[in-house]
């Protein structure tokens, strides 16, 4: 049985064999073991030397723009348009974990004083977050940069101070090499300890590495089933260790009265260009939308149905995603009352090799909806759902399951129905979206990419500065020698917000 | 079979029925259905009037003192003056998270402004934490207040917005349904909705409770054995939900050469304080210290000694604890080179019924130190370490599991010598005390009473205002209508501190 890896056209379905070995056991214990000391290390260099990493690792990155989007276009299909679109995404979310880390509030500094209280004289505490150890990353086929090596999980762990070790996927295995050797090189260029980033290959490796005593946190993007195993594997480690997993989300787009008279042609086009864009794979895509019976919904089915129909066509990611896909538009087809109105079943669109589909729309009255209707549909497939009555929407949304997002298309008239139904929406979503559209998650401070499982599994994932808080314990020390406290936690230190008795203070410099 | 449960008097080990039935299957779930819809009652209260209802609680625990202080002391054993205490300390936690909940930091506010960026322009998003559902709470034997029904883990789920079910502890079910009756009158008073606070009765019921569907979270407070088993639990529902675990602790204190030198006697004598207060089962009780060798040495433990002996006897909380302190002062005396400096293993001393125990004091040389010497013993032992040297120190404390404190006694000669070693002691402790006892924990903004697993296993637990972020989770709102967004994320609302764009802004005033 051959070792080595292979990677895949997904637009001919042809493999190649990379010459990747899969890591052996002994190696995965090897690396993790190198990260326990790198860890060690790491927490000897201070937040601005760990700032500055960061930006090495985004220059890198930039300074391998070309590899790394040629080989990402060659194993995953997706256009190069977007592929350097999300490298820059990938090395600005780098540079703003640099920007968080220069600040200083991620550190949550609190001090109380020592102090008289109704519990009688109490000592002085001072606390401050401190990294947890070293994090194994598992990334997403459909995010070869941004959710993958050098995404969002690598980027909090290292600037909450961790050493990374990143699972290489098994769809983009090339991608995920020169992406860990741009990182690896990026760490060399900074002076950082070996063992501050680190790869395995294989699923074995993979496993390996989450059942090994040294790993502190396991960051996922992925699919639910995948989730599962990695789990199990989780649980049945003597140490536990948080498993934190973005998994699955059908993204519920909800149109009103007067969205659809107002822009019924517009949100059409847009809803379109948010179903069919990367083929549809995109954990926001919106995979249901929810439009007013009557003749305007006819009228946006067609207008959808159009913008639809003269999208490119879509490149699935791999034989896994097709397959998926393909049970998904089963499912749905067959669900109670589901009509098709655009594209075919594409069980027989893989003529030539490729992972190639068509792009699909399907059709149901909101009285027939059930779970069987709210099955994600990984690629460009949208289940219009029309209601005659709010009540009848949020009926139907009783069926679908809590995700990342949910969209509302709203015009002023509408704003009081929509303040009386968001008490049901909101406990059901980590993002709400107004006159917009799902996908292309901003990379900013108060972003939040999450949601009540089976979105996720945790409070916090990989995008939005919080992110790095999964990877951070709290320390508090207690009537401790002024010599002996961390810079932050000293009293003539004023370079970072700090709660002081429970007052909120701002910096004075930065440093 | 009988499905009352009984109390016991632990000083004299007799029994006697209750009265309270066991929760039945079915009554527990129609109670976390009440929670359920309470949760969206919730929601409607701002958080002035959540604050008000955290210092009605106060008050209403306040006005039940004397009741809730007797039927504590004949249920655990515990003496009134320290159930005084414990219970001003629960009032004052309510009160604290009341004034958290006034000051508004906690729900971490961003605002990001739709701008131009690298990735072209993006929207605005606005985030804010919001409660995540109904928590499970269960409480310890040793604090039948502040780690129980009325304890952080409720004070901190309530803060957030989360109604509460707690299971009774089948060590003092009395004193669970006083706490309970005052904490639901308390919510009647604040005209709170039903359902706001629970409470369950019997480890069946505890069982149902953790696996309900409607459950969101489960604080927990006790041995390593019954949170395993509940763990077991709640990997097994289909939706995973957070288990907090406060599990157990060996609290490890290091005295230096200099302070043995400097203040030998009065170590000794807040050692013993601190090993004997409440008979030893507190979760930060130091359970080993470390001396350096020699005459001091002995000096010193003769000084313990003299110390321990003059304690009042133990009276154990009950018999599974009576049970677990002699098993593990067996564990220590036959460990290797143990010698046992005071008192006799417990198993002789349970002659008249109750559960009292002799305080112990066991010693050991550091070279001789495995883990079969660093058993949590949860009563009044400990167990004195000697070293003669820095590394010998280092060399033993490996064997020492990671606890929720490490404490230090140095003097300003030993600092530099601290300051090399801290990096082997941070990375194994939650809190780092110096110069005095981990037992009496402060409660306060800065504190922290977690640690590295066995200690507990996650990465923040039920003491301190952070505890109120295990049970809130973040929703972002993008481009989202003014009249629709929460009062916090509005331009025009300063009432609490935000970070606007990635700069924090403090609050105008206080709403």
């Amino acid at each position: 049985m051959s070792t080595t890896l292979f990677t895949t056209d997904p637009r001919t379905g042809a493999h190649s064999d990379t010459g990747i070995e899969q890591t052996a056991d002994d190696a995965v214990d090897a690396i993790v073991e190198v990260a326990v000391g790198a860890a060690e290390r790491l927490e000897q260099r201070d937040r601005a030397w760990r700032a500055d990493l960061l930006d090495t690792l985004a220059d890198m990155l930039e300074e391998r723009r070309d590899l790394l989007v040629s080989t990402a276009a060659a194993e995953t299909g997706l256009s190069s348009g977007r592929l350097n679109g999300e490298l820059t995404r990938t090395t600005f979310q780098f540079r703003l974990f640099a920007e968080a880390v220069r600040e200083g509030g991620y550190l949550e500094v609190a001090i109380d004083r020592a102090a008289e209280t109704p519990m009688g004289p109490q000592p002085d505490v001072r606390r401050i977050l401190v990294p947890t150890g070293p994090v194994g990353v598992f990334g997403s086929s459909n995010f070869p940069f941004a959710f993958s090596v050098p995404g969002g999980d690598t980027a909090s762990a290292l600037a909450a101070g961790n050493p990374v070790i990143a699972k290489a996927h098994s769809a983009h295995p090339m991608t995920s090499r020169a992406s860990y050797d741009a990182l690896r090189e990026g760490v060399e260029r900074a002076d950082g300890p070996s063992g501050t980033i680190s790869i395995v290959y294989g699923q074995a490796a993979g496993s390996r590495l989450v059942a090994h005593p040294g790993l502190a946190a396991v960051g996922f993007t992925g699919s639910l089933g995948a989730a599962e195993k990695l789990r199990e594997i989780v649980h049945r480690r003597q140490r536990p260790i948080p498993f934190y997993g973005e998994l699955q989300s059908v993204n519920p787009l909800i149109i009103t009265e007067e969205a659809l008279r107002a822009r019924g042609e517009v949100i059409a086009a847009g809803l379109a260009a948010s179903v069919t864009g990367s083929a549809g794979q995109l954990c926001t895509k919106p995979g249901i939308a929810f439009v007013p019976s009557g003749e305007r919904a006819d009228a946006f089915a067609a207008q959808l149905v159009t913008a639809m129909s003269e999208a490119a066509a879509g490149v699935l990611l791999n034989d896994r995603v097709l397959a998926s896909f393909q049970a998904a538009e089963r499912e749905l087809e067959e669900a109670d009352s589901v009509e098709s109105l655009l594209g075919a079943s594409a069980a027989s669109a893989d003529a030539d090799g490729g992972f190639v589909v068509e792009a699909r729309v399907l059709r149901v009255h909101a009285s027939r909806v059930t779970v069987d209707h709210t099955v994600e549909a990984f690629g460009p497939l949208v289940l219009l759902v029309e209601y005659d009555t709010t009540d009848q929407l949020l009926g139907a949304l009783v069926a679908v399951p809590d995700s990342l997002t949910t969209t509302l298309h709203v015009e002023e008239g509408d704003l009081p129905m929509v303040a009386r139904i968001l008490p049901q929406i909101t406990p059901r979503a980590g993002r709400l979206v107004f006159n917009g559209y799902p996908t292309g998650v901003r990379v900013s401070w108060a972003q939040h990419h999450g949601g009540p499982w089976p979105a996720t599994n945790s409070l916090h994932t990989s995008v939005g500065v919080t992110a790095m808080r999964r990877f951070l314990r709290p320390l508090a020390w207690q009537n401790t020698p002024v010599s002996l406290l961390p810079k932050e936690l000293r009293d003539d230190y004023r370079g970072i917000p700090r709660r002081v008795d429970g007052v909120l203070e701002m910096a004075e410099t930065r440093s």
